[in-house]
């Protein structure tokens, strides 16, 4: 491989984080709003009167818990375009 | 392997990196999705006259929950075929 | 090694990366699909009279869960004959 | 090692690829179906005149939650078999 | 090790993929059917009279639940024997 | 390799480390916030008629959750464009 | 190590597999296992009566979560002696 | 990559150990601060006459939790710019 | 290294496998061991008068869950001895 | 990298150690600080009159409790700054 | 290292194996010896009437957890004296 | 790195270990110490009146489980100041 | 490193399994024997007239836990002095 | 690195085994004497008038847990000064 460039193994590299960016970057995101979601049916189904409220609630809960998830496709996509 | 140039050692990387990106991220939304539906069961079996409701409620939760593992496919498959 | 060109070092990458993409990506909706059914067994013990509303959500939640499944396996195959 | 070909190091990779993607992809499905089977059980104790309903569901489920381990055994076949 | 073809190569990554198989795909389904296994003791425990039901619907579920490791075997087996 | 210089090599690890930092930035932030929003609709469903207050704290108990989760975009975006 | 050739690396990759076949092959089974005869005396604690029927049913259900286990123990055996 | 200097490596392995101490850094606060927010919704649902009094010991309790979260950032911080 | 043949490093590696074999396969059945005889004295505690019974049932199943465990053993003796 | 001289790779290590040292010693205390003021939150709920003296206590053992993670950001300022 | 003989090889990595096996193999049996006298201690709150009994079958249920952990005792041992 | 003398490298692999003790070694008492402050916190919510004999009894549990840690500290500085 | 001799890297090796040996093997009997210590406290709590022979069982508990820890604390010290 | 001797290698692997023994050794007796103390303090909540009993058994029950703690400082501190 002696004929790599620096310039190359950067990229190399970038490509390389970017997978484990993404990767570890939706196992938070995926657990913690599907536990959002499992709660809310739980609480549908105690009080379904209720549901236009809870299901508000549980959207707007699971949009900020997919915030970190949302960082880590910025950082995945700024190190395979960008860099 | 001294043959092998640096944008062939990129292009092995990003797919090493697509494959690591895939298979992690299909942890967290998998779990995740997993626990909306088996609550939603749950509560069907305590309220059944409000199925319409939470069968909504559950496949919005999911849908929400599967961003991340779509996010994952994304960046797996842009470093497939992009870069 | 030195007789290997880089088209098969990114073949033999691509190789490994299906493997992990698609091993990895078996775990969470194999967990989260038998948490689906196992609740909805538990809720047939409860409401019996209501199988078909229970089962059909099952087959439903289950369904949204294989999805991150699916993309690995695709993502898998892509690595496999496509690249 | 510098008689080998890069059609043998493609090779090689491929099958240390189908013993990962098998032996991770059999951890998921084994716990769920698990599970659901577990849950079964429970429900019978609970419920056994409704054994067949019961039953029925647990089988669909199981089937449902086993496809993930049967793409882990078609992605090892193919990384064996068709590479 | 410079005397080794890629024939051997080959052949012993499928023995160390064999043993990777065998033995990450033991853990799923032994945790798995250990579960059922005690589940349905609890059950028996509740319901004696219905011991025969609710052996029959655990061996079931235990036989479902033992088909990945199955795969895992038969995976191993075929990159010992076959490879 | 040998026509990498320090500052290249410096680089490519920078980037390898912005992965890692936001891949394992996000997995905390992820869970911790899906158990707020999850907790806030549990207790939606018990007490609606205080579903302002609740869900206000929900946001504020988010929010700060965040906050490490951001510390990891603000350390990988730093690592990428300023080093 | 030069003096090492292709049909000796075979078989020691072929013992360490059967190592790790063996030593991950034990997890499952044994926790699973215990896990049955756990709840067995458990609910032998609740129906003494029906010891004879909750003992076989344990006995059952342990035997066939040891299968797993089995195979890896074949498959060692298979990886240190035949191959 | 014989042109690399020792200040250099210096350099490489201080922005390594940034992405690591931030990204692992990131892990505990982000669960713990989590479960704060959620134990502090599930109080308000039970005493939402109590709503500032539990808001301000939520707000007190995450800050203090945060605390490693910034240690992490400090460190990560002086390993990029102060090093 | 280079006065080392392949008959030592196959040993070499044998006696590593074997560590690792016994290693591992310790975990499983002490924990499910401990798991049975704990179930038991919670038992006891609650019907002493079945004493003879629930200690037969423990030991027995404790006895099935050491199977796993000996295997490992058998084949950490046989990596030693016979290898 | 035959111009590094021993001083430099010492401080290179230094380095390291830091950033594993804050990263993991971050993630102890994180979960746990959080465990003591979610339950603070909890026992609030039930004792909104007591708010003082529980306030007072969550603050003391949060306060011990950080002691592990001062140690870790004590030890990586010093591989930092002093070694 | 050109000075190191097989044998020394062989013996080297049997003392690495004995740390292992010994170190892994006390996982298991220390927690689940500890769930066995803990749930002992419980049960003796309850009927410490029967503590003779409950004492004695937990020494038993301790003695036969153990095994595993003396296996791994005297593969270490067998590992550092005998090979 | 030919340069590098023997005390340099034990001094670089000291500083390495000073950062493996301390960052492990802040998990458990982190985690254990934070158990203890959040069960004192509950207690304290059931029992106020006795305040005064919890909160002393809390911080010498907290004391005992800091040790651990202290010695981890120790461990780390003579490490890097001794050694 | 071409001046160690076999004897030196036995001697190495021997320390650092010591090492991995007493690190790992405190982990079990560690958790394990606090697992009988907080039982034995809420045993206590609840039956404080039978404190002796709930300490006595403790005790034994304790100590027979702690024989895995013993195991490996001799392990490390054989592969420290006697090797 | 030729400059190093066998003498000087098996210092730095005395060092780096120091720290892995007392890092990973910290954890187990750090998260069980942490449980301890949590129990006793509940215990305390229950039953304020057996606080001496109480407490003196918590010390005795941690005590006991920190001895593989101690092992692991016995055996860092060895490999650090007596090796």
């Amino acid at each position: 491989m002696e004929a790599i460039t620096g310039q190359e193994l950067i990229r190399a590299v970038a490509l390389l984080g970017a997978g484990i960016a993404m990767g570890l970057g939706a196992i938070g995101p995926g657990i913690g709003e599907g536990f959002v979601a499992g709660k809310a049916c739980e609480a549908l189904g105690k009080r379904p009167d209720q549901s236009q409220l809870i299901t508000r609630t549980m959207i707007i809960g699971q949009a900020i818990s997919e915030t970190t998830g949302i960082y880590s496709l910025i950082v995945a996509l700024i190190l395979i375009f960008v860099v």
